[in-house]
């Protein structure tokens, strides 16, 4: 896929192309990190149909994919559970230490996994991922440490864009569009 | 109306002015594809008041339309009756085929049918309509293979922009508003 | 207030130190024209503080306000009640009709009041009013028929421009505000 | 962190680095200053995950953060005790009083308190602050009178913005990152 291979540097999808697994934040970089109350106590998510329709094609291309999430709502558990993603771990405060143990359980290697955050507390996952990635508008302390910043916002479809990135670097994309 | 056709090259006139029926998916075309969650399992859908006001001067030009939307949603069927839109598909798996089941049943021509999709479930369909059409975020992959790539995003208007398109080409939207 | 009153050429400045009530569509204008259903037909609207924020101003300067809305909603009435409207009419067919009617009611002269519409359901009522406005994003074929297009969006605050500029128009913001 | 201190010139920084308590106004600094009703009388607020995320950061540094709201509702009221700020005040008509007596007894300096405001019932109390801030988007005869206009609009992460300058400004930002 030339037009979207085209808008990386050489680097980025040559690190894309390495990903067997992609593990990421929900508030701001599934969702606009919008955090949505009613006067009931009951909480809204809004999440993106473009994220979604990119999963199936990645779990036929073999690629894992699931949330780490520092909250924790009934929305997400239900999203998580309706696009199918290998696995949903909410209200997760050392998100290292539950990336580390998702890539030790899954029998993956740290480089082989892109890790998506978008603030403070996903600084640290960020550095032990092998493809760090960011939201456009995540703080500018943060996209200093990321291999990619995606040129959508958080809600805006950032695991699509990782999502074809990493098909198109795999040369997996053109095929599966070609067989549809 | 000068105004509207000076946006579009001549073919994608020509063709809008063959256009009997409109049809189109929902999620990132009447709404901005926002996947909207509660914490009880309610969804929300968030259409776009320009795009219903258009409907009653296309049902006057005796132009059909209808929904064929992937997903389910009782927010779609609500706003689908509101608009007497002529049908609302749901939970359509194949699209295509229902598209051409669709052409058939209202005795159509599939070069005179508009198709609105957004993604990558509505490409084998947006590929055998007369005037295929896309929103300006659509996937670029996307963009490339239809008629015309709407000024405006998804839930921006897009059902408008056609409608007005369409029926401007066929020379009725003047003599409809002067009638106002 | 020279800040506000740079924006608009003396025509629209004239016109607007002219107007004694401001009347207004709902949708795409105190709103960015979304229709919001959940799942169980529950109608949600989503308002903007600084068009509330500006109305006891408007009050204090003698302005009548109020709402005539081609669609009907709770939501509406609640917002309409809360910011003490001069009056709030729902399911309007004819707002041309309603329109002269209110402004005989009120006993004004149509030229004293401004209208503000965002579609062609408007369109009647805006030839008619004294001064005419419409949001930033109403379509190209209404824009050209008005005396104004704010500089903001249906729901970014068009009521707040309005009221904004008819009371730097007359002289009274900078009173206002020195007083607070 | 350059990165941040670079987009600020030095007087504001120099104000920003006295700071001792940060205090703000709800709709329109933490949120975008929709007022969203649902037709049951429900109301629905939309937060920023960007903002609370800085508030832990905050408390470390020793530095009081605290809600004064015209506007009353539980879904404020959740998110104030959710991130755990020093007060959240609402239903407030005088700011300006309930700001003074605030810094009386948390026995503070005016000096020392920046203010967030967005709209005109916020001025009075935009100029006792000691570092007085709003939001890009608000009114322009307001954003004249204050020391620093965020670069994001309301509800797109004001608090966070100010709390990053802050934290920078007094060089504790770089040192927290580097503990994480």
């Amino acid at each position: 896929m030339k037009d979207i291979l085209a808008r990386y540097p050489k680097d980025q999808i040559k690190k894309a192309s390495a990903v067997k697994a992609i593990f990421f934040d929900v508030d701001g970089v599934l969702t606009d990190g919008r955090i949505i109350y009613d006067d009931n106590g009951r909480e809204v998510k809004e999440f993106n149909v473009k994220d979604g329709l990119i999963v199936p094609f990645l779990k036929k291309a073999g690629i894992l994919t699931g949330a780490i999430s520092g909250r924790e709502s009934a929305a997400v558990a239900r999203r998580c559970a309706e696009l199918k993603l290998d696995f949903c771990h909410q209200g997760i405060i050392n998100k290292k230490d539950t990336f580390e143990k998702l890539v030790q359980f899954h029998k993956l290697k740290k480089s082989a996994v892109a890790f998506v955050g978008d603030d403070l507390n996903d600084l640290t996952t960020l550095q032990v991922a092998g493809f760090s990635v960011c939201p456009a508008d995540a703080p500018v302390y943060l996209r200093k440490h990321v291999d990619l910043v995606t040129t959508v916002k958080g809600g805006g479809g950032v695991l699509r864009e990782v999502g074809d990135l990493v098909l198109a670097a795999r040369g997996e994309l053109e095929k599966m569009i070609r067989k549809l």
